[in-house]
């Protein structure tokens, strides 16, 4: 790694509607409040959320390089230009952690291959809060990000899940998008063994934030939460056969 | 959820020598703040971390529960009993966090079957901060914790996470005891294919942090960083037989 190139910061970004003093760690925030230069993946939403900081310099000298589905693999380098050049950069992400279900990961791979020296910061990640908050394992744990969207597909993929879980030991993750998941809980709650445990993570760091850990058989005969166009995060854990095990071993 | 109960909240730690400020967003530095009762792994190096904060109560008069392999199930019930009568109990890892390659999750699922309300704050994950730093694909992902001990277990284990990666797009991480950080690096190079990308990051969020992210035939060829009693996370992705895709589908 050279001294005279920058680094980059992926730096997380409120869940919803927080507000990033709440999120990040004073450390970050200072980190952050140095920045003159970000990659995000629409300029606008970033520009929102940083203004709200006491930036170093004037939000409107700051300058934004834009990373999404529109962004051509030749395009990537560029985002790199002012690191290679000594000037550090952040990666915020539209909600949560850069990379974690988030694109990113191809320019922190090109920093990489650059020698760029890459230092993630700590901030709200919707699907490790969940994992802390289902009361489920967190010993060994798959996220998935979204699951299939036609019924059947989606059906003989939580079957899967759900094996693998009890064979494992492994709680599972994963995500819908919000208008899809009074479906999704449908779906849960038709396929899963009675004796499987279900969280459901609604609107995590929010002050209408809500986690509810139950059984299936508990789920099914629970009145439902509402959880429509709410950001939620289901987590899945099926008992192993023989019986809880702990895995871990030191 | 009774109003007259009180909040479990999960408070992550600092990774290794890391200061509690530089961790927590301000607000869960506020939360924990107002805590008089905490159950911690080991209350001692718990009462170190928390005593360097402001806390509203004096250190001496704030109560600790502990949560341990010594715990027996039988006792977990009284480690709740603050809560029923009302008070707010914060639950500690040894470092980052609770859950989280950690033991709490039995006491975060017996709170969610009394009805008392689990509030997860925002703090570091060395597991998170590894995924987000490798530059591999956060699209999908597996934590094992560790692997075998056992070298030939190991070693089925290594090829069994390679091919999983490479069949499902997904990317893997596992921990070790630092001290056994060379040989599990050495059995990776031993075992992996020449083109799976391999991430090892070592004293995540502390001064000395190194995040090396290369495919293992050039790792076969680099010096190997120095691994030795330092904590690390290992992340690794085989690429796809027919070349990259995204899983993401929105």
């Amino acid at each position: 790694m050279s001294a005279a190139r920058g680094t980059l910061y992926l730096v997380p970004m409120p869940l919803g509607s927080g507000d990033l003093h709440a999120c990040l760690p004073q450390d970050a925030l200072a980190t952050v409040a140095r920045l003159t230069r970000f990659i995000a993946e629409d300029a606008r939403t970033a520009r929102r959320v940083l203004t709200k900081l006491p930036l170093d310099t004037p939000i409107r000298d700051v300058e934004f390089g834009e990373l999404n589905e529109h962004t051509r693999p030749a395009d990537l380098a560029g985002l790199l230009t002012p690191l290679l050049a000594g000037t550090d950069v952040g990666l915020v992400s539209e909600a949560g952690c850069p990379v974690i279900a988030d694109p990113g990961a191809a320019v922190v791979a090109l920093a990489h291959e650059h020698g760029i020296r890459v230092a993630p910061l700590i901030g709200p990640s919707a699907v490790l809060l969940a994992l802390m908050g289902s009361g489920l394992s967190g010993q060994a744990f798959r996220f998935h990000g979204y699951l299939p969207v036609d019924p059947q597909a989606r059906r003989q993929r939580i079957v899967a899940i759900e094996q693998d879980s009890a064979r494992s030991d492994c709680t599972h993750l994963f995500i819908e998008t919000p208008y899809r998941n009074d479906q999704m809980l449908g779906s849960l709650l038709e396929c899963c063994q009675p004796s499987t445990r279900l969280s459901v993570c609604v609107d995590l760091t929010l002050p209408t934030e809500a986690i509810v850990t139950r059984a299936i058989v508990d789920w099914r005969n629970s009145p439902r939460p509402d959880l429509d166009r709410r950001p939620a995060v289901f987590v899945l854990a099926a008992p192993r056969p023989t019986g809880p095990a702990r895995r871990t071993r030191r």
